[in-house]
């Protein structure tokens, strides 16, 4: 039950030698999701090992070139090896468009379908669901119309305790009920707790990708209580005006959405190629939010499997 | 007087994960030119410390992905680092719809005109000139209209002797048809050989592009003599009949058409992303044309300046 993060790009618009664009892969349960599509993905794809065959849905924050520009290389990959499923992208509406153009020239020989899929940038919606988990828009203050991406797992059935059926005698219907939480009411009456029936759950992990973005505490709040947070931190707290004129944010305002929502880590990045090292970016941001991290190419980020405290 | 490529990108379409895909930089007396685009263009460009200002004329052989998808993060690049002068981009007509759709989306921020050439991609033509060099299209065989390009130094003025001037007294006039490659005549009739008047001069260099091509001799034809070939070997011979079922060629097709143009040293490149270790690939093209050398990320192959024999 993999809930891992890995960072395929961590720059900002303008390229950096040893850094790519934004873009990273979340492989939940073996389902893998890319967040956003910079320049080279593809490339960064392959050196870890990430399997093309397996990603069905990209979810895209907004139209600037940085976040986008290595869908062209990759939409083209998957079509040279033979793809045939559909694909699901999930945008800004403009970008429709943008693929539409690019397919036009580009698209003839492909063999696969691209679903895409409008999603409203100013409001917190549900716009993705399958058994394991669920995907929320997360809405950010940027020159363009932009959102992050919530990934939630969903709260798993309780396993349950196997010796219990037999001592029990109990139904297909009565486990059923075991596994969504309920306690158990014998024919005597006697109620037997589910605690004793069930192992506890595991608890339900999230991540949260917060890019490209100016300080908004509204993300703190549809973040809250988040496993993970990235959020962007473009500049180092010294270039503050800088930030919010770039819609942008600071190490120490990135910190502060991940203390105001309660998260259990932070990662920064989409670093501008002004700082050539990021230490210094990494100990702002501690200062505020020790469980910072940083965004490094090639890093995984995994969120460990933990049972709910009984 | 710079003459000199840089190899941006070696890889054919599938990436591969210490591959970029194809582009060439090129500095002739140290103007720059860059062939092809491929993913990643850019980030290359950052490593070999090639000056983003200096680019003014790109020269794309045809419209498949992999040779152009880097065009959207340059031009991006280009105009965060705020370029106000022309950019001038050579190619097949339709790239000028690719451009137009791409600048429609993502232009609108731009303070530089790109200048679009539409060439004939079935003929070898002068396209480009300037005082130290021209650029000819090649036609390729491909299974889209594609196109190589071969840069040609021009001979430079003779260098006329210092001393010659006082000698002999020299009128401006006088020098200029010397620097034209004239003898002297003096005012008592006597005639002075150029050869003693000026230095030898220069011998004018070249470089032939080629990429993406099925072996074609036409091409050996255009690119006689020329003094480096960078010639497509997607392939190993093995391959012959994948080769020319993908309008490709394999490594002693390449060798052969070096070998036949008389040129004096050979690159190959585009290679397929099956082959992890190239070494097989360069012994193939050397057991035909020994001056063969692979295309690697990164390498620098300079054509040095020599004189005419005298």
């Amino acid at each position: 039950m993999n809930f891992k993060i890995t960072i395929l790009g961590s720059s900002s618009a303008s390229p950096a030698t040893n850094r790519f664009q934004t873009a990273h892969a979340v492989n939940i349960h073996e389902r893998l999701f890319l967040i956003d599509c910079g320049e080279g993905a593809q490339i960064q794809m392959m050196r870890n090992n990430i399997n093309f065959a397996r990603l069905n849905h990209i979810f895209i924050t907004h139209l600037h070139g940085d976040h986008i520009f290595g869908l062209y290389g990759l939409l083209s990959t998957l079509s040279l090896y033979n793809r045939t499923h559909d694909l699901h992208i999930y945008g800004f509406g403009m970008l429709e468009h943008v693929l539409n153009d690019f397919l036009k020239y580009f698209g003839n020989e492909f063999k696969y379908e691209i679903i895409f899929h409008a999603v409203n940038v100013r409001r917190n919606q549900l716009i993705y669901e399958d058994k394991n988990i669920t995907v929320e828009t997360i809405p950010l203050k940027h020159r363009v119309p932009c959102c992050g991406y919530l990934f939630k797992e969903k709260v798993p059935k309780l396993n349950i305790r196997k010796e219990m059926i037999e001592r029990y005698k109990l139904t297909l219907a009565a486990i059923a009920k075991i596994k969504a939480g309920e306690d158990l009411t014998c024919e005597d009456g006697s109620v037997i707790s589910n605690r004793e029936l069930a192992y506890s759950p595991y608890a339900p992990r999230s991540y949260a990708f917060c890019s490209d973005t100016g300080y908004s505490k509204k993300i703190a709040e549809i973040v809250k209580n988040v496993d993970l947070l990235y959020h962007e931190a473009t500049f180092a707290c010294e270039s503050l005006v800088t930030a919010k004129q770039t819609g942008h944010s600071t190490t120490v305002q990135a910190a502060e959405i991940a203390k105001l929502s309660n998260a259990k880590k932070l990662i920064i990045g989409h670093f501008s190629s002004r700082y050539k090292n990021l230490t210094p970016l990494l100990d702002e941001a501690r200062s505020v939010f020790p469980e910072t991290y940083l965004a490094k190419e090639n890093d995984v980020f995994e969120i460990e499997l933990k049972r709910f405290k009984t």
